[in-house]
């Protein structure tokens, strides 16, 4: 192995960095034909500088899931954000030094929210009014007419307040598995968007857009209409997930968990991997035959990693330990590859949750590349 | 609500002092009845605060996930570790690095493993034999009489590895939901290790011991013998699988995560909250229509927390987000006491993944106590 895998002790979040700026590259082309806004969602990759990638590729307007990420991506320079979750009320203090310093946006889907804020904002905000399209998380539902209308015209009593538009997130396309299918639910999504918003512009709010941005959608629908803004984040590095809903092909994957294999169970065709539930995270996918799977498995070398292995696959973690099943053929070709003491790579099926959890990356050859530290997270928190 | 509430903006990690000394308490006074040793493993609770109260109540001994880890409480002042993970080569210099300054337990449980350590060992360390007694996750088959006696030979030959008996998890009684399905659990376990232990001694390896150590059995059972050391660490805080189970009463649950309501949604009897995936973990429990929950709902004040609500629980988790899903009565008293801004607590369903992920805990009434800084794991893994 090379030595900079030699290097590698712990399960360790490998990033491989062209795919990264090629993913980037490819979904900011997508957004320019499609005429779109492109507004990333770095809640993926939490890192100031994957962020400057993204702004080496024109980007200039950023998604992220909480305050403490605006804080942290506006100390690193980006001023325009959204954040990308209901507003939470009992952050107004940092959201109001955050709307001093930069255009800052928030969501908004409940009139308590909308009364709060009108007492409290200290400085002007981009408002979206969140609309739930189908998914059943939070928004308002988009055929809620009166609801709609209600927001809008609190959001528009308020000077400080600018009304932007309409959002969704349609987590619904991360069931799909075939191109038809994501398609179909694209249209359904915006189609219902566009009706929210329409139905504002006869209520006399005009020049309202539409925001969506799931990336299954943007990595496969070829015509955004009638979206206005696009807020795609798993893109960046996409995962075993993606790789079945056919957002993109395995050789886009751009991180991998390298793990230490501990021991190996020939009586079993198992591998047992340092690599469990505080690395990768215990989201699943269900296999064919209905069990789970926590990742798919692949070979290192040099350059980064292979295909994911045919017959081979992660079907359990507890908190440290990862357990690897093989079909017999399988296990008899790894066996070849790999002993006690080696490393093998787990491509995860959740990438946003497997970096959020190991912290910092590690390029092929070795270099170190930082996420958000976790004290700016909790020193801005308020704790 | 109170004060030290008040000042809480982001989903947040409530201990309660009482519970967990009480917890402590009471395992010590188990093993001490039982006439185990108590070796308590440290993974859940991850603090050098948490484990000085282990210390007041008498422990001397402790169990561990990683290396790392191992050095963060060796800084702490323990000098008697487990570390309970089939032996990673790969950090065998930070291995012998603790070996050479405290008085610390490998597992082992293959011939690759051991070998190298005998090439590799540079200060003597205690070694255990990790048995697999059923549960099919690493160590040797319980009933493989030649492998078991090859690791023991092996071990035996080098001077720096002192054998100390046989050791295994056993992660079934997780899925058990009563005490005789417990207890019957822990007889099967022990009595397998019994006979590995008995097959050891009959090829001459005297003075073996029995280690063995999962939450529910720890809690439940009455007589631990043939045991002689048990490594419980769930039961710390415990958590609502452990309630489910049956390990113990709501009110000992030691945790709950303060989560923002950020929406009402009364045409779906729903709550949206700010906590989700990166603050609970991902681990969820089936109720009984089949459905997924993440955790158990409760009101939080003054004091702690009340009982897990009723027709209350946490049906979806994404990134940040929770959906709580309430029965129609349920949500009607719900709202009179909960509004949008306010905070809800969550039961975790597994509050050693939970800990890890938030990383600090405060304590009834506002204290923060640290666990183990990123910073220390991070160096330590030789990145």
């Amino acid at each position: 192995m090379a030595k900079w895998l030699d290097q590698i002790s712990v399960p360790t979040l490998l990033l491989d960095e062209t795919r990264v700026r090629r993913n980037i590259e490819r979904m900011a082309a997508n957004a320019r034909t499609g005429g779109v806004r492109f507004r990333p969602h770095f809640k993926t990759h939490q890192s100031a500088d994957i962020g400057m990638w993204f702004r080496q590729a024109g980007v200039q307007a950023i998604t992220v899931s909480s305050v403490a990420m605006a804080r942290y991506f506006t100390d690193q320079g980006w001023d325009d954000i959204t954040i990308a979750f209901p507003v939470n009320l009992r952050e107004i203090a940092e959201i109001n030094r955050l709307a001093q310093e930069i255009q800052l946006h928030l969501l908004v889907e409940n009139l308590d929210a909308v009364a709060f804020l009108a007492h409290r904002l200290a400085a002007p905000v981009g408002v979206w009014i969140e609309v739930d399209a189908g998914y059943g998380r939070s928004g308002v539902p988009w055929n809620e007419g009166a609801g709609l209308t209600a927001l809008a015209s609190a959001v528009a009593d308020n000077p400080l307040m600018a009304l932007r538009g309409v959002l969704t997130h349609d987590g619904a396309t991360y069931t799909a598995r075939a191109h038809e299918a994501i398609t179909a639910g694209y249209v359904q999504t915006t189609t219902r968007l566009a009706r929210a918003r329409n139905w504002l512009i006869e209520q006399g709010f005009l020049g309202l857009e539409i925001s969506v941005g799931d990336t299954p959608a943007c990595s496969v629908v070829a015509d955004f209409a009638p979206a206005d803004e696009i807020r795609p984040g798993n893109f960046v590095f996409y995962d075993w997930t993606q790789v079945q809903i056919g957002s993109c092909a395995w050789d886009a994957v751009a991180v991998a968990v390298a793990c230490p294999v501990v021991s190996l169970h020939p009586e079993r065709n198992e591998v047992i991997l340092y690599g469990g539930a505080v690395h990768l995270s215990k989201e699943s996918l269900q296999r064919e035959d209905g069990t789970p799977t926590f990742g798919a498995v692949v070979l290192l070398d040099d350059d980064g990693w292979g295909a994911p292995l045919d017959g081979v696959w992660l079907r359990s973690i507890s908190q440290e330990h990862g357990v690897v099943r093989c079909t017999s053929n399988a296990y008899a070709r790894l066996i070849e590859r790999v002993r006690v003491g080696d490393l093998l790579g787990v491509l995860p099926v959740h990438s946003c949750l497997t970096a959020d959890l190991l912290k910092i990356y590690q390029s092929i050859g070795g270099k170190r590349i930082p996420m958000a530290p976790i004290p700016t997270f909790w020193t801005t928190a308020g704790l």
